[in-house]
């Protein structure tokens, strides 16, 4: 997962500093690298660095930049492998002029596309699959770059949202699915595309709309132009996975308040089974907190903090050593003492991937005197690992995948454990089944029809 | 606000990274600089650095340093101003041997000590209160520094809760009046001293009792020896603020829990006036989340995660440029999008203290479509400054001290604005009022007489 | 200028701390940056940074890297500009394999070939022409890479000194007029390559020879291989100025000694007019120091250190403040307290450039109380700018391209001013004129028919 | 050894940048640490660190601090350790005032000091003897910073050369015996004091004179006013070593030039036999070199620079790894290659300390081919440890002491090895041998008379 961020001023003030705080209210899309690109001089100018957004880049020296344009990109784990030169933004000054391209998604044809080029002596620098529609670009005979990348996108599949900065335009695009979020706003003549609508709040903007799927959106000094991919999709599939666990609460993606999404997550589940006499309901901190609040208020039992959090103990505070390993996932989760003694105690998480937090859990949780354990996921179960963006770990990893929910208890050692299904989910979120993408719980990837012939994966 | 913490291993194991992992969850106390003592070879070893505890120190290099006892120290703000030598702990190898003191609390009559001992040949290298504890201790005639000890902690007076290192013994110390909390923790044959008792847990010790105020605890190979201070204050003054803003939820100090003192807190605002029609309940986060909580299950109404926190954009990650001041509060929290339109919210924080967080609150959530924002304080006006080493504001510049409570509620632009009393406080806590220091909600300093005279202030 | 180095080991062993080791050996031959690159596990890995080698590089992580082949680089200053990715070696994983390069010298056709490329796809990522051989290789259509390196050697001109580090393969190439030197050394069954002999005696290697103009030596398991460009050039044009300037007095190049060729031309300039009654001589540290040595023996005038340099005050040291710049020269060059007094100085320096130091050292000598100056150059006036990989400014800068030597001896104030011919240079070096470059002091460069037709510049 | 220097500006001028660059003149004399200290609002302010004087400290930042005092210091090795804190100048801000002390030198009783004032409730920062100058100050009854010094000053005994700092004033102190070099410059209405004068030429000031044995000089707005110590020695004792290896050949120190003394040494060095015919002089650089061209032109042999030096390659830049170790010496001393063969080598040094550069010297250039090596040693043998602040080795570790010449030329390989006497060097330096230090040459020590009874060591 990653987040991509763009800014376009037509008044020519400088927005390297927005673009700054723009990744800073996406930075839970990705902790690994941060990067911004902007055009000065007639080519690309690049800064990007590992870590938080504050560690990769100097608030400072971007706020003296003259740039009225630029992107920016946050980078999670992803296949490229971890090392700085897949970092993003990936620029490039190519024979008709300078582009630099921030991406979120996954393409699904890369391989096919990176041996056609290099047969025709490309140079990847990167094993990233972004660099891919650059070197297409740079493979184009037409000289309008505009037109190169459209180009370009007609050839590859799969999911991408993603900026792109030319020497004085600022384009938006999203795959013919929209996987992947993106959303545009406004503050005066200013535009920005941000993967979701919560970024906008910190630099003043107002959210004007959701970047739609197969849309090209082209900024630059006389505003906004739409075009349209000449690809029509059979059918949508925005990320159901967003509204579960990437995204902010305080976003608003194709229509839909992830906030909504996951009090209705957790209301599903309360309808789901009655909880028990003198129980309390804790969410499993920060991913599971509002799915435990709706499930609470739904069922009208007491939500409690119980578990908590401590923010100043993660993994780029504390190193797993030895004794740290000892101490286990107790450095990230606590049970609030005397809290549970003696009560029935309703855990919610939003997923379970590998189990091992959430067995952990159970245990501790126990340990701090409940009675019983009751685990309650605010997802179906995850089976299949997601080829659109996200990093989830192959099926022999994802404990779901191996075992029926009743194995799955036994071996988390919960008391009990329900799940909801993935109807219920697309009913949470309040869009059609036919507009999600639900394949990570289902196994329903995009077929070889729907990707017009050019599926790979 | 600081922390302490201190290790002694009988069996001979090595303790700084304990004490590294125990300054981590000590962390909300103190995020300007961080340090360690151990001693080694007769002499004194210190390591401390500015910042969160994982900048300041290394762990790698700490696990592998061989010392069986140690001490440790994370530092708010002081009055000591913000330069390294202020850092601590403060050590020094004077005649009788090699000592380190990690402090928490305030010496209220440090500068006629410090005058004294000028007048002696004193050479002060910190502008720092604790190393007038350091000082009398090398002016005294005793060659047994235990003894040396007693003697300088019977010259001063105020709060101090204390970790000192001699050369193979631990010493931990609370002042006549236990104003700051110390805990004790064993784990095997390994006895641990820290601020709260919620850092034993993440080195998987166990809680066995708080320090008490006037007693001096001497660790060593032997095991625990407890001493007293010959001097008995007339009444206990533990610091109720402890429970409103500055522990850890999960800790338990001086026989009570947190957690259950701020959700008793938010109840008492339940008892203290009906909630409108259609109203929600939403804390400031983090430090209002409970007492909201706890009155929204007393009133039973809703409560919501109304307000969002971004994690990742704070002090430390963005810089107060022009921009970012016209972002204002919005870098920190945001409203959460659709949840308050139309419905009367009722925000509930720990404290006013100077007023800005809470006006900005008001003007953001009623922008955010609320009808009418009802602010609920859980704890009484702070109208006085702490002298026992929490840092306060000068009465200028505490809102409370300036304004009644009507004034107050029309400068912050709230509907209806409600505080609890010091009496609610105290039975919220669970402590007798005579037991408890309110000085900063009442002005019930320390007089002349309880401070045996060394008043000063 | 630069330096390269390249190293591989038949017998499998480490060599990056050899490479290191060179580097600094070569450290004089460029400052602005230093860089390495191995192969492992099919792709070229590359570590650069900005500085002298110990700054760029760490030894000790270069030691603890398994790789048995490994080329390096230093850089001093260059066309492509400071900044970071011009830095060498460059490297990358193209269709046929991974390829890095390191590369001391200059194309005279780079523009055209870039074109020639940009037209068919290629993106730059660096405004480095080392680039446009690798770009080069890329596409051609032999899928061997020696072969694709061969190609693309022929359709460039100008200077290089090139090592070349293929999968398991190590390859040295020379321009076909032998420009920049290059030396072959060896040690057991492990062979090195590097710009100056100088560099073989740090790691404990024998130098062997020189690489040949238009040689190319194919270093692998099987042994040294030597092979010839397909192209003869009418005549060599080793760079005449590495005797006077650049080398290291203790290498050997092209059969000739540096040191020998320094005193030499010390010399020359004695032969070439008697030295005053009660004079000294004094060279300008330390590139004017061998000549001056050369010249006192010659005319039997005593040799004085005459001219101090700090060797902690360079350009790294100490920054170009106002109070610097008041400071001026002296700075670097002081004069000897008490040794000029009543005398007539002798300066020897090895060449005049912008004439700024030369203006300063005359009035400093003066002013430590020498009765007259005569400054004596070991090389003829340089008149001409450098294409072959030299930073020589243009003839507006150069100050004997501007004055005629009367005019410049009034200029830096000297009583009198010699230099040498580019016959006695020839003859101080000791090889043939026809196959020595001499195009800075004559404008002899290189022409049409000589570059086969590539020529550019 | 180490370096000191002081600056006042009786106009007001900001002085740290000078005394920055005065540090970097003085940069042979310690690579350990550098450190400044300045006045500011009644308080001492003190920035150094570890390493040369551009690590260790930032000049632009010096430059922006309006101090018109100011001193510094940079450390060779020392009896009080590497660590940080033994770094100077040291400084603090005790009852009467603040004060910065930078001290060159070694006091001999400074043991029997630290105890009393132990006793007296003295903590010790450091380890260095330096504080015990001022923790004596602190413990004078006296209010007047200038009469505590001078009292202090009366209570030690060995060698100090000092710059002192107070609130509006700067001190400069020498011992009665004149042990370590002191100068004083001026330019314009500004005063200056340093270790050599080689320091004044890098900031534009002239060499006034020496401070005198015993002389106290008071440096504030009215001037510079002389004073005397009331001690009496019976001798001087200037430091002969200086001259042989330590100070910069472009200092003049008590009143004769470097330079000439160690030319001087080695003509000494010709009288005192013939070179063989057919032989080359060269010097070990850099601290051989002049002794080599004294040797040379009173010989009539030719002077070569035989032995190379690579800049780059020293402790900072390479590290002892095992690969390092076995290339040897050779990192850092290189014999010109073709200069030795067939002839017979005379190789000037400056002393012999531990024997191993010497005896790796003979074999390397035995190994150049020369027919014999000669080894030539411009001082007396080192038999005995220094106890005035040059960091000797004990009596064992010290070549000349464990062996007679004979046995010593064995040892190193020479083919002849020849010193000069006592006489000779303090004839070369051209001061009467009782008012030179000798003792580590002939073991005359300051005994219990001399020092006043203060005697310790
Ligand atoms: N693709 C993902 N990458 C990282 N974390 C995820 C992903 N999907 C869900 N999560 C989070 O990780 C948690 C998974 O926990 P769980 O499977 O119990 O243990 P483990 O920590 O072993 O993976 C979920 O609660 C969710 O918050
Ligand atoms: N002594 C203190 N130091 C720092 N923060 C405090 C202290 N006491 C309370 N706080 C926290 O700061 C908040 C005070 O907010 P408020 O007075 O509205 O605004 P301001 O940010 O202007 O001080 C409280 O909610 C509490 O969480
Ligand atoms: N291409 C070059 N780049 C850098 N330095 C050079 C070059 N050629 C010669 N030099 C050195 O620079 C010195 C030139 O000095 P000079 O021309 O008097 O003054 P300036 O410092 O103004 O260029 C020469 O003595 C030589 O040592
Ligand atoms: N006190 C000292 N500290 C450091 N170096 C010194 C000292 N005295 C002399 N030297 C330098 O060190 C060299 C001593 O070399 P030598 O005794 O042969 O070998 P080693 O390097 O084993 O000590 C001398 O030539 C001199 O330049
Ligand atoms: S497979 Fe799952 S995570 Fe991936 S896009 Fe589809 S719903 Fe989202
Ligand atoms: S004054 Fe307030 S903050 Fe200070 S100790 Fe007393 S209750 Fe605590
Ligand atoms: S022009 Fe001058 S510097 Fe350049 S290669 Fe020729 S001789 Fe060397
Ligand atoms: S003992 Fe030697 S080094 Fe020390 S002061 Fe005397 S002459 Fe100098
Ligand atoms: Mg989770
Ligand atoms: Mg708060
Ligand atoms: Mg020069
Ligand atoms: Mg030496």
């Amino acid at each position: 997962m990653c987040g991509v961020f763009g800014a376009y001023s037509a008044s020519g003030a400088p927005v390297l500093e927005d673009v700054y705080l723009g990744l800073s209210a996406l930075q839970h899309r990705g902790q690994l690298s941060a990067g911004v690109a902007w055009t000065q001089g007639g080519s690309v100018h690049i800064k990007k660095g590992l870590g938080l957004v504050h560690e990769a880049l100097q608030q400072n020296e971007l706020a003296e930049i003259e740039a009225h344009a630029a992107i920016g990109h946050v980078r999670y784990a992803t296949a490229g492998g971890t090392e700085r030169e897949n970092s993003q933004p990936l620029g490039a000054n190519y024979a008709q002029g300078p582009v630099a391209i921030a991406h979120n998604g996954n393409l699904t044809n890369a391989t096919a596309l990176s041996s056609y080029l290099a047969n025709r002596g490309a140079i990847f620098q990167t094993t990233c699959d972004t660099e891919t529609i650059i070197q297409l670009m740079a493979h184009q005979p037409s000289t309008v770059q505009l037109e190169a990348l459209e180009n370009a996108l007609t050839k590859i599949t799969g999911a991408y949202s993603i900026a792109v900065l030319f020497e004085d335009c600022l384009i938006a695009a999203r795959d013919p699915w929209g996987f992947r979020p993106l959303a545009l706003g406004r503050r005066g003549d200013d535009y920005f595309v941000a993967s979701e609508s919560c970024a906008f709040e910190i630099i003043g903007a107002e959210f004007l709309r959701d970047v739609e799927a197969g849309e090209i959106l082209v900024i630059d000094r006389r505003g906004v132009i739409s075009r349209r991919l000449p690809i029509t999709a059979q059918r949508l599939r925005h990320c159901s996975f967003e509204y579960v666990y990437f995204a902010r609460p305080d976003s608003v993606i194709d229509g839909r308040s992830v906030y909504a999404a996951r009090k209705n997550l957790g209301a599903c589940l309360a309808r789901g089974g009655k909880c028990p006499q003198n129980s309390i309901v804790a969410g499993m901190p920060d991913s599971g907190t509002l799915a435990a609040l709706g499930l609470a208020q739904e069922a009208g039992v007491p939500f409690e903090a119980g578990v908590v959090r401590n923010r100043y103990v993660g993994r780029t505070f504390i190193q797993p050593t030895q004794r740290v390993r000892e101490a286990g996932v107790k450095i990230k989760l606590n049970p609030q003492p005397g809290i549970f003694d003696g009560k029935e105690a309703v855990i919610v998480d939003d997923s379970i991937v590998r189990g091992t937090t959430a067995g952990r859990t159970v245990s501790t949780i126990r340990g701090a005197g409940a009675k019983k354990v009751h685990m309650r996921i605010a997802s179906p179960p995850v089976r299949y690992p997601c080829y659109y963006g996200i990093d989830t770990p192959s099926s022999e990893e994802l404990i779901a995948a191996q075992s029926d929910i009743e194995e799955l208890r036994v071996k988390i050692g919960a008391d009990t454990l329900r799940y909801i299904s993935c109807e219920e989910l697309c009913e949470s979120i309040g869009l059609p089944r036919e507009e999600l993408c639900t394949a990570c719980f289902d196994g329903g990837y995009l077929d070889e029809e729907e990707s017009g012939g050019r599926l790979e994966v």
